[in-house]
């Protein structure tokens, strides 16, 4: 993507300081997970691990060890009991919702592997993710943080109805932009917001400080997503950890399709509405829907409305007390915007 | 099915004098499970409207509400606060299982209505499914029991492995009599157990009452199943609820086909191989299996295996103080296995 569609004053910000000051923390996490998608069904450890063990950068258990950490700052190792099996539920009910996710959307591809279903078949994959979320309760119940336990199962509640709200209308030209915020908080942000929370709540922090964390997630959440859906037309396949252009190629209405859309009203209705309403959609119409939604300048309305969340983040933090954790938060919700970039 | 194949001295029992005890209590667990299916995502309430409403005898939430009472007696309506709401979880903890089943099983036909899959399709289904899941454990959060969260969150982990192996091993002839009840309890008699075990903790149980009533539900799981599996070959569809057969026509192994192949061995093994083995099945084969499985006495040895397990789950209400509640319960474990004649 051109350079020049990036405000210049934006921050780069990266993930690896945080990485690097959890690696502690994410070493125990991953043991965790291992441990725990154990069974003697011998077919589920399979599954589990070929996505499991894919990982990606497992960002959302990094910002509930993260939240435990900047919320405490002093804690010791026995502290850290309850936020590190949180940071393991929070990671299996995001895998289950990946398994569940690329049946419903027959997707081929996930974390740089052929996806589980094409492989186990959709049956196991469902119940393989039925068997993680259930794994994702016990270890919260080990916690023996009740509230903790809400904020995640809560959580899991907003994410199907995200995934449903999506599924029904995801392919809708008329979907407005609030609905779309609507979708984009509840599959995607939710999960970051009470990640950060409960790795609050499980630290015991004080409620002022829950508060923030729970918005930071919730704004950080949002800056990656709009971010992803802006670097799926402006972005390398490379940046983007999948293939550009595969939002538009599924038929998604995302944000910088809907700001092209209004900014192209009058002269391109034909060719949204055949290629999207329709789902009529030939071999270079990528090429074009890019080239509209980049000269329209909706990439970078959409890179712009991202960064306001990750500065929203990061206004968040600014009730804890300053660590290299608080600094290592921020700088990742500059990275959320900045890797579009 | 031919009365004589019942042994002639066991009870008749019945579900309806605990569906009248339990009528009030089981009103206000109605009316949860529709205040909590509901979603501002327009078709989550419609799909769970069409699967809850058609109800059945809600079995399971039934008791969950009689584990509590039996247990506590005197209680008034301020005790069964939580074990009203752990009903209602009980009951999303089934929906949910049997949407996701019968997308993986892609069966036609739930609590006589067309499966919900075949009306909004597999993912809406998988979703909705993820959904009521969820709710469950808002629900529970509500009642603050850890333990009967634990409870439940394990036996759903349990259940997903049980259907994963059901899945891998249910069309294989050399299933052995142990594994079959690994897979029963696990997927069916699991949920038995913990929706008892649940009702008596979140009734304040004393423990040894409480391991009473686990191990009543988990007996009485096993007893409904085996009837289950019996009628399949030797009842009407009307006692079923459910067409005669299926079992069969799906190629699934069950315990009467088990008997009956171990007990024809040396004569029948083509007729088994290719229809059960190799799931080659002509028009009559299921009138000549039939046959065979009651000719050989494996129906009748079927329904005495769940007999017993119906006598030991009476035998498990013994340590309970005697109530109406009691006697309703026991009631219960008979009907399980006379309906089947």
């Amino acid at each position: 993507m051109d350079a020049a569609l990036l405000t210049p004053d934006r921050a780069k910000g990266d993930v690896d300081a945080l990485a690097r000051l959890a690696k502690a923390d994410m070493a125990a996490v991953d043991a965790l997970i291992i441990d725990r998608m154990q069974s003697q069904v011998p077919v589920i450890p399979l599954l589990a691990e070929h996505i499991v063990s894919a990982g990606g950068k497992r960002l959302r258990p990094l910002i509930t060890v993260a939240a435990a950490r900047a919320a405490q700052m002093k804690a010791g190792d026995a502290d850290m009991a309850a936020p590190l099996k949180l940071a393991a539920a929070v990671e299996f009910i995001h895998t289950a919702t990946l398994l569940h996710d690329d049946v419903v959307d027959g997707s081929e591809r996930r974390r740089g592997k052929v996806a589980a279903h094409l492989i186990w078949g959709s049956a196991t994959s469902v119940l393989v993710g039925d068997f993680l979320f259930a794994r994702a309760f016990e270890l919260m119940v080990e916690t023996g943080t009740m509230r903790a336990l809400g904020i995640l199962a809560q959580a899991s509640s907003v994410i199907a109805q995200g995934e449903v709200l999506q599924l029904t209308r995801a392919h809708d030209l008329n979907l407005d932009q609030e609905t779309y915020l609507r979708i984009v908080s509840a599959k995607t942000a939710e999960l970051f917001a009470a990640a950060a929370e409960a790795g609050a709540v499980g630290a015991g922090a004080d409620e002022v400080v829950v508060v923030a964390l729970r918005n930071y997630g919730l704004n950080l959440g949002l800056a990656f997503q709009l971010a992803d859906d802006a670097l799926d037309y402006g972005g390398s396949s490379e940046a983007l950890g999948k293939n550009a252009g595969d939002d538009f190629r599924e038929g998604k209405v995302t944000l910088p399709l809907l700001f092209a859309v209004a900014r192209t009203r009058g002269r391109e209705d034909a060719f949204w509405d055949r290629t999207i309403n329709k789902g009529q959609r030939l071999d270079d119409d990528f090429r074009r829907a890019r080239e509209l939604i980049i000269g329209t300048g909706a990439v970078s309305a959409t890179l712009d409305a991202a960064g306001a969340y990750a500065d929203a983040a990061k206004a968040a933090l600014s009730v804890l007390p300053k660590s290299d954790w608080r600094a290592a938060l921020e700088s990742l919700a500059d990275f959320a915007v900045s890797r579009a970039a």
